[in-house]
């Protein structure tokens, strides 16, 4: 039995999902909604699950797994086909890398809880949250687009011809881009990949909007 | 040829120094001021080593690799003895999810480049900028604390018997936390792993006090 916990707004959940999807596997899932009751996360029965009180976690036949990147490298581990981190280990690296700068040096900057926490210790206005949202994604994004412009394989994703981890993580942080109003046309490559992700069905059907729930 | 860019004072660059170490790997090193000149990292030579102008990078033959797990990750591939990341497929996840509590979770979000805009964007003194990162800190070491507590394997080290990513991740965090004034002795499992890989010689040989140019 696997059951993914799961928020439809969440990018680090979104990521699991589209990982999930492109592996052909159907969880069971349970909704965590952060927004009800202060944050459901919070909650004892979720707290038993999860410590950390973050989603998504994945319980795989009573073994609960948490943190999305570590959840996907396990995912590709346990089903190995199609590779998410195909190549050698230099090929890796990179697409480890380019993810990396999503997941370390972006999202964790600009998501909900830093918001809320700079809104309610700093003062900050919902303009100013978004503005701080906005230059986090942009300094990150700018990163990015070098890495995938650099990278030794060419093709219509981060990395080459084959859908890989990198991909999983910059189509959820693109979508947070244009939430908070991020000029994404200096990203050209970031913009013509994230395009030609979207349009496969791992990831549309991963996507928020098309997820129970969503509002 | 291997090179390391290094700043002594880097959390990111400890983890690579303690995991080469580990590895009995022994680069040349390049050392790049994060402080002098308003960031040496942002300097045109080092930006065409790496477009994200952060340490630590590993140039390896010409290949140049980012981000700090990326390169241990790769390190852990091509140089598998002692494996950081022992066991099983379910081992490693666990491994990896407390490796990214603090590289994802903590560590961006109290990094120097996030305090400074603190103080320059939203007038953060001194002492808001050190609650600030002690609040993260706490928070997710609160997480890291209750994994490690309910790892499958028992031992001195974050997870069982043997030194593991985990622990690189813990140990530089740690530092963050005291330097920050963060009350650690609510973490008792933290701080006790913590001073046994402190002892380790591959720990206290990447100590930022025992690098080069460190004042």
């Amino acid at each position: 039995m696997m059951r993914l916990y799961d928020y439809w707004r969440s990018s680090a959940a979104y990521r699991v999902r589209i990982a999930l999807n492109l592996k052909g596997l159907k969880p069971e899932t349970a909704a965590v909604d952060l927004r009800r009751n202060g944050g459901e996360q919070h909650g004892a029965a979720f707290a038993a699950v999860n410590p950390q009180k973050l989603v998504p976690a994945l319980d795989d036949s009573g073994q609960v797994l948490t943190q999305s990147l570590a959840i996907i490298e396990y995912l590709d581990e346990t089903y190995p086909q199609p590779p998410l981190l195909p190549g050698t280990a230099h090929d890796r690296a990179r697409i480890r890398a380019m993810a990396l700068t999503v997941a370390a040096d972006i999202h964790p900057i600009q998501n909900l809880r830093v918001l809320k926490y700079l809104q309610q210790h700093h003062g900050a206005s919902e303009a100013q949250t978004q503005a701080w949202a906005r230059h986090w994604i942009s300094l990150g994004f700018e990163a990015l687009e070098g890495l995938v412009q650099r990278a030794p394989q060419h093709g219509p994703y981060c990395y080459g011809n084959s859908v890989t981890l990198a991909d999983i993580a910059l189509v959820p942080q693109m979508a947070n881009a244009r939430r908070f109003g991020c000029d994404v046309s200096v990203f050209p490559r970031l913009v013509a990949v994230d395009a030609a992700l979207c349009a496969l069905p791992a990831f549309s059907k991963a996507a928020p909007e098309n997820q129970p729930g969503a509002s």
